[in-house]
């Protein structure tokens, strides 16, 4: 039995290290390639759903694509690789948080069989609980995104991967000083978990706070959660440079 | 009299050599330049439509922009021009020729005093008279298509215009052999407006026919007419890089 049981937390760490070291050479390595018929997820809350048309379920379907940076990154992904025949699906639902996920994840993510998933999370993990309507804390938000991936890796295990990092602006209508700096403990979890994973991470809080030099919070957001059309197009922009 | 018939034959000519003359230095002058507070007007048919919710008249939003290259197109200018305060309303109405276009021509267009107008229409044009819906000719066209823009420009003054080109792309669906030649009379129509009001003219068939290298008419449009998300996107690349 004690052999058996170090053998496996032998494989165990050895899995762990080899994916740590998932690409030892460097961060820009890390970019995921769109490869010839490959199937891109996007995952997510509202900002991901952005109203598209549940019934509209098939690949590339505009109305199923959503109105937010999911369907203008696809637009452009779509141009830009034509020759490829790629797919590429929408299944964020507004209001989740990470549970909401797990709960959906063999038929919103695995049975897709993504090779490149993009997910954008957190926001509403911190919120709900900020608006007493959800118990949890950062360590747990880190803890439950892990074992997301690791079940989705287990599944899918040539999977590419981006993490989005979710944002907030303040002074536009909900979002106050009081959001920080308890939301960047969510924040900086994503990051932790693209890290542990080798996944590239998109700091949408860092571009959309560079973005502030050029025009108002209220340009980019709606209510400093939810993106206007440009506030999507900044991160359509930032998540096609992710894969480049 | 005879004199004052002169002097307006005189006038009538010297604006039209100056509307010819617009820019002398050469074409690259053509192109629209977006000023600060500019307001951008999409007009135009189904193409433009692209299931724009009509109650979504404001400025700017995602839902009355639709899902075509008018949304694609304003996601990329609001982006880049974010510092300047523009307005961008997609005002296309599915099915329209320019005899539509005419008749609501108040309302969706001078009342919204554009200073940048760009209008895609043509197809129903041709496409309703082959069908038999609809009586007219190349010549008509083009005589309704100026008649049009020189109301518009006796309005509108310092309006700044972009004219796209119809398009169609055969072996997909409805669009054969026989759409050509008699679509390309329309198509150069549409080229000869644009030169006589100096506007910038974007040559959509020839930057599809372009994008058949890479991928089929089917990955760029629905039925030959009808764009794809991808064909969308190709059309908005082309729509701004007019503005540059």
């Amino acid at each position: 039995m004690e052999n058996k049981r170090r053998a496996f937390i032998k494989t165990a760490m050895i899995g762990a290290i080899s994916t740590s070291l998932y690409t030892p050479e460097g961060h820009s390595l890390l970019k995921p390639r769109i490869q010839s018929g490959a199937t891109i997820l996007f995952q997510g809350d509202s900002i991901t759903d952005a109203s598209r048309k549940r019934s509209s379920e098939e690949a590339n379907m505009p109305d199923g694509l959503g109105n937010g940076y999911a369907f203008l990154a696809a637009g452009k992904i779509l141009n830009r690789h034509a020759s490829k025949g790629l797919k590429i699906y929408n299944r964020g639902i507004s209001g989740n948080k990470v549970p909401q996920l797990m709960e959906r994840w063999q038929e919103d993510c695995l049975a897709i069989k993504p090779d490149i998933l993009s997910i954008l999370i957190g926001i509403n993990d911190y919120w709900h609980k900020r608006n007493g309507n959800y118990q949890g804390s950062p360590e747990e938000f880190y803890e439950q995104y892990i074992e997301l991936i690791e079940s989705t890796k287990a599944e899918l295990p040539n999977l590419q991967l981006i993490i989005g990092e979710p944002f907030a602006l303040k002074d536009v209508k909900a979002v106050d000083q009081s959001w920080f700096p308890e939301l960047e403990r969510y924040q900086k979890a994503t990051e932790r978990v693209a890290e542990r994973f080798g996944a590239t991470f998109i700091p949408y809080q860092k571009i959309f706070t560079k973005a502030l030099a050029t025009a108002p919070g209220s340009y980019w957001t709606t209510d400093g959660i939810h993106t206007t059309l440009a506030g999507s197009e900044l991160m359509a922009e930032a998540w096609v440079k992710a894969l480049k």
